[in-house]
This record gives structure tokens, sequence and C-alpha cells, in this order.
């Protein structure tokens, strides 16, 4: 038996024998994923964050394995045709990312995830591979009757977010992100076709809500990362906008059609040509055109790429209260250092908005506990939680980000 | 100059350059620790937690090395003399604890703690040391000037705790310990001279102070070891009521001291011998008696031996709620198992009690953040905490032992 | 299906899914080595290095079961039986070590190994288990018709040698030790019954003969562990010799056995009372008892005593060439530190001998690698070998040991 | 006092408290690092390595800092300016590496090697900055007078090297180049201005050589990642041709420049708007460039960039011995595969080299020893030494190339 094996200094020796697994693995599409980074711009602070969704799929996939293999000791019951399913669905989960992650989605389409353009390829690749995925697309669409299937793929206790913790707590460097997670999967079990967590692993679980707390405050919504991902949103809206005008900015040719063509949702799902070409875009794509343009004429343009290539990013701001007011402060300010009086031209360099993240949704797929009882409950209903109620509701914080003199 | 150099598993090399520090090191009370376990019978649990008392203060020691490093360089000002003593105070913290450490105190001398028998200690060295601990004493009472270098030594994060969190976790083996220690080391800073975190730690103290508490539940009172530092709690109870009757019974002289002689804490702090006795005790006098008591004659003696020696440990349940018709059943139980109705013989083998733990003790040193504003607030004041008051109450929980069948 | 999981920090979860295993490990004989350090003397050095033989044991046992996993999905035959009874056998591979492993080796029985006694607690463990060892015993003799299932238990590339090295570089911190184990494992194969390396893990190969070469010379034979090894078998030759004087010392039970009866090998192997004490014997009684006999009367005795409990060991010093003119030169300095011209008083305090360490011995199992031609070769006879014969040739070493003035 | 801290996952924090070190941290050139793929086409094959030349020049940054405050606290002389220029010349050592680091070395521009071009971007730099880099460039070129600080920069034990193999073994996972780099920098030394390491460290420094050995025939050299950037060579190559020809090939300005001009030394050297284009060439600018050309009309050239863009590599053999038959059998087979006899075209697709390593160059900065008796040697003239002479002459080995059918 062929065993495709890679090195991952995150969990060692990932194996991959299953033939459509390494179809999948071999196939450009999932290939593309190797130039796209998994934490976007969030290297501009953690230098070791470069690491790509590629490396992130192949280690969701790897503790999908464990997962399925420590629920079969259990005596958990699933065929092999649905743990190939599993494995695809999480392998193929994030193959819709377009570049840069998080940052540039709905940049290039608007009004479609990346979980929509996941689910498009998966189908095409199903009409490739002769009906291979058609297991692995109920589970990644939650339509598969044994419901856990799609849980572990898709919750708030999915291999999902316990790879990327993992990974991005490896490749960050911030210690705050690492969890248990062999002793989760350890005690991971099913019920009434529900995923759980035995009670004698609560404080794992616990520990890794918090860890993913601590991350989106410490990390993904760092105030530098953040100011940069809306530095790169704005250069591209700024692009588009000369784009509109019929001025030739110089473009790779993938880029080129998101930028010189305004594609409507239904457009994009209709015509196969924009998958086709979305399926051709990148990070490689973006960088490489962004530091084109810092020599374009457009002032605007040119002064906000330089920023990001040369790292003059914006100063951001970040707080529960309100900013309005040193908002108009730092608005005023800029007219004096951009000389121009000129609103449009201002906001792209100073404009404030605002962001949230929960610590545990209790809309979302609930992590439930399998009691010693015999009883179920939620992790926020557990004896003395540490996640309790008044955790779980989602923080928000304002922002505002404006010129650095 | 000659330096000192240790390989530590858990911090690479640590130094010690000082000729103090290394008098301090080479002396037969601080080698002593050698032969104490950090973390008492958890090793029935986590195999690898048989690291030292040693250890620990090593590490502590080197952590306090790097906190006073880092404050210097940000212009907090301190003579060589006081980082000599606040080392010095930190190398000692534990030089008072007994077999065991926490398992058996009070055990062997009632109404004294470890750190009383530490300052004991301290002085006497601080004689033999022609007075170079004279400092370090201040600093660890707390009487000196400069509070936070008292702060470092003793408080909630201290470098007491932020060693022994880092040490347990990499020698159980349980990563919800991990903590981010080299950040929260490089925001400390000092304002009126109390000890502080800058603002931009403040999400690596909240993970620090979560560590503590899942460490706490899952690791320090996780139900096995609790029920093993009760058992080896009731094997020394059991021996010294034989040794008052006056049976004897095989004792290294070191423990035959304490066994066949009530001391209080007056004569323990007046007649110096009983302070050379005690320096003079270690884990293992009590692990080779308890080993020969196993064939003693004394039935509930030796039973209970067996049960430590053999790992046929009490079963125990743990609770929020009462346990005490439990109780009330497992003693009737016991008397059928043990074939008596004697309830002083019952009692060794079935019994309950309760245990606590804060997560953040409000009422103790509190945990200051230095913020970006100028002031300063409690680490359960900050915007959005995720160490809130209702979260800092200690949390109580019942147990009961019982037989084993 | 009930399965013991274990924490240990160098692999993670240990899982023990087998009744007979568990079986194993609850027994007195094997729980016995809680109570013997792994690495001896070590942890004078290293303070890190405290990990205990059981420990090392249920590490072998798991990477037995990892190798086994690797094997099968390579299609290589055997049956559920034999693999339990090549995890029983590593199992219990060390269960016949005395105090501090190697140290004492020899010193309470002389002419008779560790293998050899256990060999003997596995057959008493057999009538015990109504005869659930007979196949891990022909497998640990090297009797079994399949002599792959010998050599993991049993070779240069066992799975003994493979868990040391991974465990005494983690609780040492010396990484020179660190080996690409999964990497090894992951190349396992069998050919005409003979354990192999896929030819693709020949450098991971070489590097795990170098680690174990440095860490012979850094960590096993450390100048200063060496010279503590040999004090604690000067301390017990010297214990026994007041012994047979008749001269009564404290002692734990079970060193009174063996302290006050010169025990041959046959007695050893027939009366089996013997073996009995052997099993009650650890490094408690050894620590327990030294630390007594520092107020013995006999000056060398006590003063040897002192310099172990002290850690005021002997000087030593290692060469490749001969250091005869220096031993008598420190001999005759002895005779004035210590105030005698009694060469046997001498002799306790100032001594030579020598070590040898073969980096890959060419006379034991050697190692195979499959090429990918469907050829064998000795590692030592690859293209451009890293082990050459050259290498290959034990090395040995001379020292001395002398007072410390 | 303003300090730079930054996160790495390989040191933990790293500190940059200079100005000048600041300074050049923020210089777009500097900055373009974070294009620049410090392991080339190694993530084909370990898709954890994608770190970057900048985020490696920061590591070995910092192990500079720690190297020079080791000697100093064992007295060795030098002053803060010097020690700056240490830093500022190991921060850029790696200044002038192109895309793909040493893939395309001397394809842009031939007979220039990376460190001339670093060389030539901190002359540029310290005009700029006012001659701040004076002193880092006499260390740089090796022209300063104390020997030990170029050493440190550039030899068989430098930062450098220190640095890589510690951030390769970590991003790839490659375990068998983890080295005990903390062990070597705290043995490092000073005696007549050469750099030294103490007799004690010798193992640390064997395993160092063995480990850069070892990581070479296993990550560097590996068969497919040899066979990428042979693969990416020749897609230049091509496309060279190509412009040569006068056809337009789709392009970034800055590959536009190095593929539509034949630069040679000599102008590279005397005309800056080279070097100006150079130092905005990075990773992203190839990458994006080869995507498009798997559409040229070219069939060589679109060919050769399908099998780099969809990862369908060519098949690679390494051997020490003669593959010159095989390397005809290949040709012919291509022959009939490509349907053409055109030598030229058939070159693209199958050839043959030579590649060499050597574990330690006796020709070069050797590695010297302070032996405890005052003397020195080199590492490969110690007793009993690891690294002979025999093992240290290069070991070349030949390889073929040919289409993966």
């Amino acid at each position: 038996m062929k065993v495709k094996i890679i090195n991952d200094p995150v969990y060692g020796f990932l194996r991959f024998p299953e033939p459509e697994v390494m179809a999948v693995l071999a196939h450009p599409w999932f290939q593309r994923l190797r130039h796209i980074k998994q934490m976007g711009m969030a290297q501009l602070v953690y230098p070791g964050a470069v690491h790509t969704r590629l490396h992130h799929s192949l280690g969701a996939c790897h503790l999908m394995q464990e997962a399925l293999y420590i629920l079969r000791t259990k005596g958990i019951k699933f065929s092999d045709e649905e743990a190939l399913g599993a494995r695809l669905a999480i392998l193929l989960h994030d193959v819709g990312h377009g570049p840069f992650s998080h940052a540039l989605e709905h940049v290039f389409v608007s009004g479609i995830s990346h979980e929509e353009i996941s689910l498009m390829i998966m189908r095409k690749l199903d009409q490739e591979m002769a009906g291979a995925l058609g297991t692995a697309i109920q589970i990644f669409q939650g339509q598969y009757s044994s419901k856990f299937l799609h849980q572990l793929v898709s919750s708030q206790l999915d291999m999902d977010r316990m790879d990327y913790l993992n990974r991005d707590s490896f490749f960050t460097g911030v210690s705050e992100g690492v969890i248990g997670y062999d002793r989760i999967l350890e005690m991971l079990t099913v019920q009434h076709e529900e995923l759980m967590v035995e009670e004698k692993a609560v404080h794992s679980v616990e520990k890794f809500i918090i860890a993913r707390r601590l991350m989106y405050w410490q990390v993904y919504l760092h105030k530098t990362v953040l100011g940069a991902e809306l530095l790169i949103i704005n250069i591209l809206k700024r692009a588009r906008a000369i784009a509109e005008q019929g001025t030739t900015l110089f473009c790779t040719p993938a880029l080129h059609h998101f930028l010189y063509n305004k594609i409507s949702e239904q457009e994009f799902k209709e015509n196969p040509k924009h998958l086709e070409a979305y399926c051709a875009l990148d990070d490689n794509d973006i960088t490489a055109s962004i530091k084109v343009w810092q020599n374009e004429k457009d002032p605007i343009l040119s002064r906000l790429c330089r920023m990001l290539v040369q790292r003059k990013l914006y100063k951001v701001k970040l707080s529960s209260g309100s900013l309005n007011d040193e908002l108009a402060t730092k608005k005023l300010r800029a007219q004096s250092l951009l000389n121009t009086t000129d609103e449009q031209t201002i906001n792209y360099f100073v404009f404030g908005g605002s962001t949230k993240s929960s610590t545990y949704n209790l809309d979302d797929e609930r992590i439930q506990i399998a009691l010693k009882t015999g009883k179920t409950c939620d992790i926020s209903d557990v004896e003395d939680p540490l996640v309790s109620k008044a955790l779980a509701r989602p923080v928000v914080k304002n922002y505002i980000c404006y010129l650095n003199e």
C-alpha cells in the first residue's frame, strides 16, 4: 500500500493512505492553497506566521483521522466510506479561500462566502472524480444523517478550529493559544448522533475556548494586523475605483479578471469562467501587483501601496468606548497632512469601524458535555463553569485607523 | 569569573554567577530538597511528576534573574545587593518544605507553616554566612522598603507561581498549564514601588490565572491525587497513634524524632534540635518506612500502607453538592468489608471533607495592570475582564474517600 | 472497552487497552519501578533526571504499539497474541532492575544481570497470571520464531533504546540526544523475519546512533555522574565489609537481607525468598540508609556517606591516555589528607579504572537497511556511511577518582 | 528606552534595543526579505518550510546578542560600538539574496554572489545612515582587527549557520537538525582574537556538524527539492531565451528588467539602477509570472511552468556512482514522450549533473577548541574525534532529472 507521508512540525508525521485523498492533494486547486497564507497580514507582526492554508488543511485532515480512530475504539459505528467522506470534507473545507484568507473575503466577489466557494469547487472536483466526493459534500453541508461527522468538520469544537489554534500558536510563537488538543480528542464521544466530550475533559474544553478568545484579541485582532488588513482592503477598493474609470493598471491576469469585471453573486455561480479565474488567484497576484502600484500615478493608490510594502502602516486604536471624537480630530489633522479637504481622499487614510469576537457563541453549534450521570449539558452549564453565559456574549470593540506621522 | 551552569529542560541553561548563591546551592539544607518531590503524590497519576523542590527553586531563581534584568532595562532602580537579596530569597523560599511538600505540611509540626520554617532556616544560614542573607530575609518577610522585590518573591504573580506552573505542566505533560511566562516577564514594570504588568500583557496574565485554575482542578486536586494525599496523612496519623501507645515501629531516625515526640510550635521554635531533625527529614524516610509498615501487626496501619505501596488507593468522589448520604452508605458498606463496627477504624477507610481553590484571590496581593492612560487597575477591573469578580470567588468542593472493592 | 490512559510529557497520551497489560501495570512488582530512577545518580548533575524505570517502561511499551501498528499497515503478518506478547515483553524488560538501575547492578547479587532477574520475575508473574506471559517470555529470550519481535525488544534499534534516548534527553534537557524516532518508526519494515529500516531513513538511523554516542559521553559517562556511581558502589562495599564483621548497621529490612547475606547466583536462582526480598528493594532503601550512615562510627563509611548526601563528590578525571602517574600523586596526597598510610582506606578515596562505550557494536544485533534495490546491508556499509567501521570500534577511557580538597 | 520586541517561535522573544538596528529593520530593503523564502523550493516537500530570510536574519541577530553577552561575562573585551557593528553585520548578511535564496543565485546576475550584493547594499545604506554601518562593513568583510567578530558572522560556527539549522529544523519538523545551540553559545570563548569553543562543548560541536550534514542530505539536497530548484532554473533560462528572441512575455516590471537585459558583473556594480531593480525583486515576481507562463505559446516554457505550479516535478535519482547509462535511456524515452529529437528541447526535460556537500570543510574557517590544557586544536583533532578527516572530505553525488510519466 502506498501511503503519502508528510512532515509536519506541529504533529510530526501526517499520513494520507487513501487514493481519493492523494488525488485531491495532487490537484492544482488544492495546490493553490500553498500560496494563500493562513493568517493573512499577521506576518507583519508575527514573522513566523507565514504558514499556508494548504498546511492547515493537511493538519485538520490529520486530526480528523485521529478523532475517527478514537471514536471507533469507543465503539461508535460508522463505515470506512463515511470516514473517507469526513476526511475529504475537512481537507477541502478551505479550498474556496481567496488571497490572504479572511482579509480579502467578499472583496473580489461580494455576497459570497469562502464556504460557498469551497462547496462549488468540491462539486466540480466531484464531477472530475466520478462522484468520489458525494459523501464528503453531504457531510460538509450538514445534510448527512450522522450529524457528528458534520460537527467534526464544522462546529465550535471542530477539527478546523483545533488545528488552527495549534498551528497559529506554533508559527506565531504565542503560547497563549496552546491547547490540550490530544486530551480533547481522546475524550470525544458520540451520543444520539451528536458529538460530545466526556466530562473528564471539561477543563480542557474550557481552556480551548479561552485560548481561542485570547488568540483573537492578541493575534487575529491585534491592532497592527487589523490595520494592515484594512489597508489592503482599501488598496483593492481604490484599485477597483481606478479600474472602473477605465484607467489601465498593471495586473496579473487573474487579478485583472476581478478588478475589471464587477461580478455579482449570481454571475459567479452561473458562469464557470469566474470560478476558473478565482482558482487562478492567490496571494502572489496581490502582492506582486501592489508592489508595482507603489509607482502608480494616482496619489492615493501609490501612497497606500507604499505604506503596505514599506510597512509604514496605519496607527490603530481599539477601545470598548466611543472613538468618535478622536476620529474627528485625526481627520482634521489628516487634512493638513494630506493637504486636501476632499473627504473621499481622507477616508482612505483616516476612518473608524468596529470589530466583534465571541468567546463562545450560544447561537452556534454548541459544545455538549457527556456527564458521568448519563445526562448531557452545554459547556456553559457545567458546575462552576469558566465559560459562563456572561463571558459568552460577544465583545465589540471600536477602532480608528489614521496616519502615522 | 566562575559561573555555575545547570541544564534545565524547562528553560535551557540556568546560570548562577553569585558566590553567595553558589554557597547556598552547595549547602546540605538546600541539597535536601533533592529528596522532596515538588508535586507530592501526583506521580501516582502523572508518572513524569517526580521533579523536586530543588529543581523548582533553581527555576524560580532563574526567573527572578530574568525579571530583574528586564526591569533594569526599563530604568527601574535597585542595587546589585538588592538583586542578590531577591535571588537568595526566592532560592530559599521553599527550603522549609517537609516530605511530600504540601501533602504532609502540619503533620510533623502542627501550627507552623513551611514558610515559617523557611524563615527559620534562612536565619540559621544567615548566621553561618556572616549576615549574607540579611536583605534576602527582609525581602522574604515583606519588610523591605522596595515592595516590588517582595512581590516578585510572593504575590499572585510571583516567580514561585510562574515557575511551578511552567514546571508542573512540563513534567506532567498537561498542556493546560502552559503559560506565556516570557511575555509576562517582558511586560513587568514597577510604579510607586509596586510590581505591575503593562496593559499589553493583560491577556497573558488572564491566561496565567486561568492556567493556574485549570491545573488545580485537573492536577493538584485530581481526585486520585487528593485521595493519595489523604491516605499518606492517615498513615502517619495511625503510625503516631501507635507510637503514642509505646509500640515500637520501624523508623528511620529522622522520622522517629517526629513520630515519638509531640512537638509544639513553641518547642519547635525554641529548641534548635527540632529544626535540625527536621532538616534531616525527606521523602525517603516516609517512603522507606511505609514500605516496611506493610507488614506491621496493626491491621489498620498495614492495610493503609499496602494500599499506598501497591497503588490500591481510595476511591474518591468530588462534588459541589453534599455527599453526606453517599458517605453514610459507604460507611455501612465498609462495616461489612472490614468486618467491624468500630467507628475509629472505619474512619481511616471511609471519610469526607472539602477542598477549596481560588482562581484569583481578591484578598491576597493583587495583580496590578499599568494602563496606557497612566492609571493602574486590578486585573479583574480591566475592560471586558476574563477574570471577573464572579469567577474570582473561591470554589469549594466536597469529597468522600472510600474503599475500592 | 476500558482503556488505561496515562499522560506522558514525552509522547502525549499513552494507551493501554489490553487487560493483561493493565494487570501487569497494577502489580506491585511493576509498581516498584516507581522508586527506581532511570538514570541513577545523573540527577546530581542534571536535576531534571529523576524520571523512573516505570515511566521508561510505559514509554517503551507505547513505542512498541506504534511500531507494530506501522508494520501491520505495511502488510507484515503477526497475530494479536504475538503483538500482546511483544508489548508485555518490553513492558517487563527492566522489571529486574535493582536500586539506581545500572549503578548498583551486580552489587547485591553478583554474577547475575538485571535481564536474568527480569526473566525470573516474568516467569513468576506468568504463574500468577495463568500462563498469560508465555509468548512474551519466548520473545524476550529470543526463542520465538518471528525474530523481529525479539529485535523490537532487544537489538541496537529496539524500543528500549529509542525510548531511553528520547526520555533521557527530555528530562535532562540535553538536546544532543534528540532523535527522529517517529521517522525511524515510520520506516521500519521486516524482511525474512528480520527487522529492517527502509533506505529512506538511513540518515535518521545514523543520527540515532550518533545521539546515543553523544549521550554516553555527555551524560551517562559524565565524569561527575561516573564519580557519584563509583561513590555509591564504594559505600555499599564498605557497608557490607562492616556487616561481615558482625557490626550492626541501621538498615531497612530489604537492604538488611542483602547486606547481611552473601547470596550466590545459584542460591538466588534456587531459593525464592531471595527474589522476594529483591522485589522489596528500591532506591529509597539505599538513600534512607546512607543518610543515617553519615553518623556511623566507621570513619570511612561515614565520610563516604557525607560526601554523597552533601554532594561533595570525588573529583574525576577522564582520559584516553594513561593516568597512572597522576593516580600515584593523588594517593600520596590522600595519605596526608586522610592522615593514614593504610592502602585499603586510601583506596576508598583514591582509585582508578576504565570505562568503555561503543558507538555501534559490530558484534551485537546489527541494524539492517532494506535498500531500494531489494538488497539489504548493514548501516555501516551504506554509501558514504557516517557510522564507519572505524567509528564503530569501542572507545575506552581511563579515569581516576580522588578527593576534592 | 524604546525596545522593539518580536515574537519568534524558535527563541521566544527577540529584542532590538539599538536605534540603528531598528532603522535597518524598518528599511524597505530589509523588509523585502519578507518575500524571500529561506528554503527556496523546500516547501514543496516540507510544507512548513515557508519561513523567510527576514525571519532568519532576525534570529541570527538575536544569537549574536546572546553570544556577545556570554563573551562579555567571560571577560572578553570589545566596545559597544563593536557589538553594534557585529549585530548590524549579521542582520544584513543575507540582504543581498534574490528570489528563492540560493536556488536562483547567479541566474539574474551571473558572476556575482549574494554576499557581494549584500555588501553593495550595506554600503548604500551606510551612505543613507551617515556612516552608521562603517564598523559593520569592516566586520562583514573580515577586515576588522578583532577577528572573532567576523567569525561570529561568517565561519563554520557562525550565528548564520546556528540560526538556520535551528530554524529550518523547526519549520520543516525534521528533528535531525536539532542542535544544542545554547550549550555551544555558553561555551564560546576568544583566545588571541580568535573565536573558540571550550573543550566541554566538544560533543555539542560535533553534533552541530553532524546535524548540518544530515540536513543537507535529508532536506537541502532532498531529491525532490533539488529537482524543483533545477526546474525553476530551467524555467528562467527558457524565459530568457524567449526574451532574447524579442518575444514579449508577461512579466512584473522588476523581473522584466533582468529578463530583457543581460547584465554583466561590471555593469551591475557600476550602474546603480541595476541594484535598485534588484532590490525590487522577490519571490512574488517569479511565482506570479510563472503562473501566467503556464499558458505561454512556447511549449517548453508552458510545460515547465505547469510542472512547477501543479507540482508534477521531475523525477530525480541521486547516486554516488555514474548515472550516465540511465541518463541515456531516459533521453531516448523522452524523445518518444515529447515527440521530438531536438536535443535542446530534450535537455530541458532530461539532464544530469552533480552536487556536493562537505560535512566539515578543512579549507574554510575551521572550528577551534580551547583545551583544558591551555592549548587549542581543530575539532577534527580532538581525542576520538567524531568528525575525522575521513568524514570531513566532501561527498559528491551525481543526479539525473527526467520526466515523471
